[in-house]
């Protein structure tokens, strides 16, 4: 089986909220998995002197309209957080564990982690919040509760942050398919094209 | 008839010129024309605190990459110019010139320029290239090279480019159909839909 899409993401990021309802069915229109990587775009924009959109004087405006209008367009369901960015340190972390542990929740995690954030603005730094998660997808509250602040999860985090700036990403979503760069939700269907003609 | 789509864009942004190709047949699909305003990027980054694209340095190696990609993708002409960014003051003033004196040449003279540089990698900064441009598409050369150092032709770019200010334009393709404004060249997908559906 060819290699998977790496799909890197800040969970904070409404942009790869869309695109991570859109990545997984194209993948297997194309024989392909998704690789999630959930990283930590905060310390990507320091690397390379971004800042987070939303706080970017007229950026900021637009992408708050851009974003219900763009998930209106693909019919996604999207609201607005109203505390926004969040710290999805903890959210993010989880994934992780649960990738060695409970191999099958982590996606399922990671596009619930997204749905709460994006569709019931509830916030994902609260623990309250991701344990109710762990529950619905039957994983043991406690340990993943526990597992957040443990040192050898963190630094799993830290690992896929570090490979992320290594590989030049500086904006979530990045995508990267056989080695090639896309930077962006709207980069989906140049992705898909890319999958098509073999690398064009 | 509806109101024009309202092209803003910076003669040196290699997204305008991608959109170029594509805004007026989709103007003329919903019976609308496109009102071209070249305006000067630098001042309205100047504003809002943005740099040109390929002076950030993971960025702009991602455009360079991005830019020959997307142009295959849409099936356009398209060579990175060895000199990037180039000087667009010169043509942007003959566009207003033009508008004025000879409003028919105004778009294709607007095409030709994108063309020359973003297909034939020529400098639209030297006024000889402009000149051969004026001369095919039976433009006075002299008076349209006199034109560009005229006061009042000064003024009306200056004007152009205050007024994208004004409303909020920070980058280049900046698209406002009926107010609503779409940044990008990727953003045209969605001008077409907002414009089938009626805003939405």
């Amino acid at each position: 089986m060819p290699a998977p899409l790496e799909f890197f993401f800040d969970f904070s990021s409404p942009y790869a909220y869309l695109a991570s309802h859109r990545i997984e069915p194209l993948a297997e229109r194309h024989g392909r998995d998704v690789r999630w990587r959930p990283m930590m775009l905060g310390p990507a924009l320091a690397a390379t002197g971004g800042k987070p959109l939303v706080h970017l004087p007229l950026k900021g405006d637009y992408a708050r309209r851009d974003l219900p209008r763009t998930a209106r367009f693909l019919g996604i369901p999207f609201q607005m957080p109203g505390r926004f960015p969040q710290v999805t340190l903890a959210a993010a972390r989880l994934f992780y564990w649960l990738e060695e542990q409970a191999p099958d929740r982590a996606v399922p995690f990671a596009q619930a982690v997204f749905e709460t954030l994006f569709v019931h603005d509830q916030d994902v730094a609260d623990r309250a919040v991701l344990g109710r998660l762990a529950i619905a997808l039957e994983i043991d509250e406690a340990a993943a509760l526990a597992a957040i602040d443990q040192p050898d999860v963190k630094e799993k985090l830290k690992t896929a942050t570090a490979e992320a700036i290594g590989r030049g990403v500086f904006g979530s979503p990045f995508i990267f398919v056989d080695g090639e760069p896309f930077w962006g939700s709207d980069r989906l269907d140049q992705v898909d094209h890319w999958l098509t003609t073999g690398g064009c």
